[in-house]
């Protein structure tokens, strides 16, 4: 008997705003049988799913978040069992999402998957608060690091990028900015450093606060993840962009946003 | 007489394949007037303008490329005449794309515009070859640089990054590569560091080749623009991730790629 083949696709949702999700990400999201989704995914690109489809929250709930080893079995029992599965991932899959892991786990069970690239909130967001993250005459090299790795090696690393004019984009960095923002003064970065830190990127309760690295801190003490920081001369044409900037019509995301679609429909 | 505002839009069109764009900027193309277009933007995507919208080829032509200034003084002209414009870029428009001077002519001329994110090929391409940029494991900091800039100074910074275990993605490099292997491997890189190296990436005609940097070279020797180079131990994850990696199915460009839409309807 010919049984259905399962498969996985790895979809990045972007950073938030449904509609940055790429047409090949909503088309296998369409097609799915069963979608894992993360946080940070808009409960609207969730409605693209098929009625029979069954959705599935796999983030963090009150900060416990569920074993990466747990996810990978799921979605391996399910393509397993014939499904097409979604693993709908905020941002994209390869930055900071895991999906190195969770593509390594379904080689070694044998399982097909694909990947859907998403955009990254590591440009994408300092984009639409109006901060290129390039710019000819300011920067021409991007580095993109986790917040959560700041050792003092890291941000001896991080200083010297930017001691050459390099662009710092750090995902995950609010909840270590002080100790980040301490560690590259004394590293000799200079004080005078633009800094941007955005929060809840790409969606309409964005907040956008502009300092240097002397003032942010106090600047940005009452910002929340999820937050996307930017070091580096390129945060100055904000001030410039900011003028013509007309910010992108994002959606107002669900109440539910920061929580499984709970009761909704098809869990 | 109330006069329609025109508005320009700056749209990343993602690496290659059509079906990477976002959903927003497909529906800024759909409304567009005017469609100012680079090499590299695929004709499917193009064919999604309205009839009667004009597409201009703004790219590349046997080496001479219209002048920044002459374009941007194009996309100012027809939105100051009230028209819709699209500025389509491959990639997104911050990553290289000159994206940023653009912004800062509108903002200039007074002329409003937005932004709307495309998928990076310095994430995607390596990511449809099997190549996670990050990775828990092997690396978690990115650089993304260009391969036009490739004196001492910047094979010095790279050389540090890769120093780090950080993964370094070099757009744009592959006429330089010769001078950036030297660069690097001068600089004390270690000559087993993998490299990656994939040409026409997210479409039919991709082709991927690793080495390392005593051998890439000539392995690469054949290998033509446009191309993403991936230097870092992530390289490494392709063995493994091209055993269940099922290649997206990419679409074939048209001959027409690479040059205008000549003829084609509406020019």
């Amino acid at each position: 008997m010919g049984k259905k083949k399962g498969k996985v696709y790895l979809v990045g949702a972007g950073p938030g705003d449904p509609e940055l999700i790429t047409l090949r990400g909503l088309r296998c999201l369409k097609e799915a049988d069963v979608v894992f989704y993360d946080r940070l995914v808009h409960p609207d690109m969730l409605r693209q799913a098929r009625p029979e489809a069954r959705l599935v929250y796999v983030g963090k709930e009150k900060g416990r978040s569920h074993s990466q080893e747990w996810i990978q079995r799921l979605a391996i029992a399910e393509a397993g069992r014939g499904l097409t599965v979604v693993r709908l991932k905020g941002g994209d899959p390869f930055v900071f999402g895991r999906g190195g892991e969770e593509a390594e786990a379904l080689v070694s069970a044998g399982i097909d998957f694909e990947v859907i690239p998403g955009i990254t909130s590591a440009v994408a967001v300092p984009a639409l608060a109006g901060i290129p993250v390039l710019h000819r005459n300011y920067s021409s090299a991007l580095a993109i690091v986790s917040g959560h790795h700041c050792g003092q090696e890291n941000i001896q690393k991080w200083a010297s990028w930017l001691a050459t004019s390099g662009t710092l984009v750090i995902l995950m960095g609010v909840e270590n900015l002080s100790r980040i923002v301490s560690g590259l003064k004394s590293t000799g970065v200079r004080s005078g450093t633009p800094v941007a830190l955005i929060s809840q990127g790409s969606t309409r309760r964005e907040k956008t606060v502009v300092g240097t690295l002397a003032d942010i801190e106090k600047i940005a003490c009452r910002m929340t993840a999820p937050a996307v920081i930017v070091i580096g001369q390129v945060v100055k044409l904000r001030e410039k962009l900011a003028a013509g900037f007309e910010a992108a019509p994002a959606e107002e995301f669900d109440s539910e946003f920061e929580q499984p679609l709970r009761g909704a429909a098809r869990l």
